[in-house]
């Protein structure tokens, strides 16, 4: 994209593209302008009849044409909508470089519901749905922002803003807008984020900053002029009341107030604990995540969990507290011990468990973790919390290997293993209670190859399922477990007996 | 009321009475009946034409008649709905008796809107407010229950339970539904509510208690039956990160889960504390709030305000957090100490003043604060929480004295004064800067004779300024402050200059 580049909106057919781009146009007083008219004015027929009278081929060959012309004299003032169709073209991808390209996306279901019968190609669902599945690589591989076609409409200035702000961004810097019930907020991703004027919030509010000390001297330098920031000790035994008290008295001691926000610039470890911080302080000030470790990237950073470990259990004090926007530089992770590397990779291994697809053909086949790699994750998991952002359901998926997980970090007090460590320890124990043996010999293999461990050396057997038997997620007498039937299918809520466990944990620490 | 009655809806012309009953009725499998129909079927004409023809007064004693017989075969399961003027008979409210009277409140700006022009009684609108005005001591002294005509939809199923709990309830027990952004939830009010069956979470959400060492051997056991109870020590100086985590922690070992539920039993103290444990427990757990101190029982127990203190700042660190319900029973204040009750007097004046109308001229007259009084204070804040849930705007008013209040907290180490006797103080220095000074020394007086100080002895005054201007409400520069124009009549964000605080602060602590 380009700052001269208009706002394009691109996705399936039934996605809202035109009336979006209309409510876009209107939002910020730009002029929306919808290909498919331009088709029917050129053609002087409706789009249904050149359907019929020439077939899709002679249609194609006619949007490129108009498409490719409308794209050539487009510019910031405009807003476009293009048909679900356009993409399939090469010459309308390649003209479509130089502009700021949004998907709106939406489902199958929603799409039929609303067009289906209606259309040209809406005629036979199953002939849809193909045509769906076949077209997200292209959508995806085009867009600059992705945005869910059930975004709140009373968004919609904020989304303009967001993608608009794409012209200030790094070249290659994406923007996902994430949903949830009790907020939305921006993603962007994106190499050299750090250091662009990119930023979620407007000037008005004041930035205050927690970090650790690892972190600091390599980047916060690049993450912008703060008016304050406290560096914690790193590691999971900060992730404390005490700290989280050391925060909240220099935030207070260097004159934060409600109009400022908070920066978490760190791992998962500042990330929860800032996030815990801006919940509570003055009753809630916004916060905006800007991970540096592979495991926030992939997978913390995003959907509003915050809180801190007591001696009793993992994440035991905290809140829902969404950001208000994220901020992620892939950049950060050249500086990343390979250990961090290592733990983060555990994360990437159980969103491509959950997400299945191509996500988890690339990771079965150790394709590197890239920028699009971390897109995907990202994207798995803003779609889980924008069903079920409090944990009543579907969300609990994304405990997949946590809950042996948490009992391992709790019984060794915190200190012997990251987070991602025993994550890759749980997701062997949820994999042998899945009965999937020779997935679990693939993932062990994965995770080795990684630098994560296979077995859980030293820890106590009886200890650990005792600490499970404790986490926070049980109802009841009973743990309810995640297991995995296949890659891409997950249930979440399984019930595992004792003697079940004891076996898992043998495996394990035996 | 009794187990046997109906629920009754009354309430001003315009409140949707009819349309309630309907829907309460069809929630729970009853029988709606609409008393104006009866009315018209025994007069054989619409009540527009028999207003007509034969005035009010030969309607209200047909009303009279027809209402009594309804009432006299009405039970428990019938929703029986009213006339807006159907209260004005002393005989129907003598008629009231025994069943389950429920007042649907609405501004007169909405009823107007809804029925303006279209109704007998509503054909002028200077006349129409007159009227609502006169009937509101009429809906107040009779209803058991009030709840707000704007009460959303989806929550009528839980009104109706709430209402119907009003069977099980001891003699004079009333009920308010209190409305918030963030939720809705019942306000039980009474004296001997304590051991009784009335609770607002059924019996499979288990109890965990919160209290202090002065109310637990006097109300524990009363209180109800619970998993596991946490005393901690009196007082404000125990409003602190170290007693949260004393909570956590002891909430943690006794095995207390996401399905369980926390109770606040005692003062403001314990109602803030566990109310922020409860918001940060596991990421959220559900609070009941039974505040036994007069403070507790006017105004903090409403409105969701939970938070401990940090040495910076007073309520630094805290979070909204609504509860499930609040259970008042005006019994424990017999067991109050003197300079409690004193303490909770000052947040009466407070409501008093904000409120105005009768509740001023009986607090101005020195009426005792009885059960009524409680009630009066406890809709004034509900009102106000349920207009500005975050203290955006209108709420700010609820902070009236709590400015400069919270400042001598602070600086005297949240020791020497308890909340309420610097909030009195916080009155004093608000009146004096709203140049208020007949009003000032009539408050004064009040406040002497109920054991409060008029002035801040030992106090530092230039501490208290500094303090003052690191408020958590201040946003920029400036410190808004509440202003008292007359009772009945507070603004909140009026600026005030140092040098208007210098001076207010020397007549308090000079």
């Amino acid at each position: 994209m380009s700052p001269r580049g208009a706002i394009v909106l691109i996705g399936f057919m039934g996605a809202g593209k035109t009336t979006a781009a209309l409510q876009l146009a209107a939002e910020r007083g730009l002029r929306a302008i919808d290909a498919d008219q331009l088709i029917e004015a050129r053609a002087g027929s409706p789009i249904a009849e050149i359907f019929a009278r020439d077939g899709e081929g002679r249609f194609r060959a006619l949007e490129e044409e108009v498409v490719c012309e409308l794209l050539e004299r487009s510019g910031s003032g405009d807003v476009v909508s293009l048909s679900g169709g356009a993409v399939t073209s090469e010459r309308i991808r390649a003209a479509l470089d130089g502009h700021v390209v949004v998907w709106l996306e939406v489902s199958p279901e929603l799409a039929w519901r609303r067009v289906g019968g209606g259309r040209p190609l809406a005629v036979e669902r199953g002939e849809f749905d193909a045509r769906h599945d076949a077209r997200l690589p292209l959508y995806g591989a085009a867009a600059d922002a992705f945005v869910p076609a059930s975004v709140v409409r009373s968004s919609l200035g904020r989304v303009y803003d967001a993608v608009a702000a794409l012209r200030d961004a790094p070249r290659g810097a994406r923007l996902l807008w994430a949903l949830s019930a009790s907020g939305e907020y921006p993603v962007y991703l994106g190499r050299g984020l750090l250091g662009s004027p990119v930023w979620p919030l407007d000037q008005g509010s004041r930035r205050f900053c927690v970090t650790d000390r690892n972190v600091a001297p390599l980047w916060l330098d690049a993450a912008g002029v703060f008016e304050h920031s406290i560096a914690i000790e790193p590691g999971e035994p900060s992730k404390t009341l005490t700290t989280a008290a050391e925060v909240w008295s220099g935030l207070a001691r260097a004159g934060m107030n409600r109009g400022d926000h908070l920066v978490a610039l760190g791992g998962g470890v500042v990330g929860d604990l800032a996030g815990f911080c801006a919940a509570n302080y003055q009753r809630g000030v916004e916060v905006v995540q800007v991970p540096t470790t592979l495991a926030a990237q992939v997978d913390s950073a995003y959907g509003g969990k915050t809180g801190v470990d007591i001696p009793e259990g993992k994440n035991y004090v905290g809140s829902y507290h969404q950001p208000a926007g994220v901020i992620v530089d892939p950049a950060t992770l050249d500086t990343l011990p390979a250990q961090e590397v290592a733990a983060g990779y555990a994360e990437v291994v159980k969103t491509a468990l959950i997400a299945g697809g191509s996500l988890w053909e690339r990771i079965a086949a150790d394709h590197p973790i890239d920028d699009d790699v971390i897109l995907d994750c990202a994207r798995c998991k803003l779609a889980i919390v924008a069903e079920d952002e409090r944990d009543a359901g579907r969300r609990q998926v994304l405990n997949l290997g946590h809950t042996v997980g948490h009992a391992i970090e709790t019984v060794s007090g915190y200190r012997r293993y990251r987070h991602g460590e025993a994550v890759a320890l749980g997701l062997l124990a949820a994999l042998e209670l899945s009965e999937q043996s020779e997935l679990r010999e693939q993932v062990a293999t994965l995770l080795s190859r990684h630098g994560l461990p296979r077995r859980a050396e030293g820890v106590d057997r009886a200890a650990v399922a005792q600490a499970t038997l404790r986490d926070k997620k049980r109802v009841g007498d009973s743990v309810p477990f995640v297991l995995v039937d296949a890659p891409g299918a997950v249930r979440h809520g399984a019930a595992v007996s004792g003697a079940q466990l004891d076996a898992a944990l043998e495996a394990l620490c035996g």
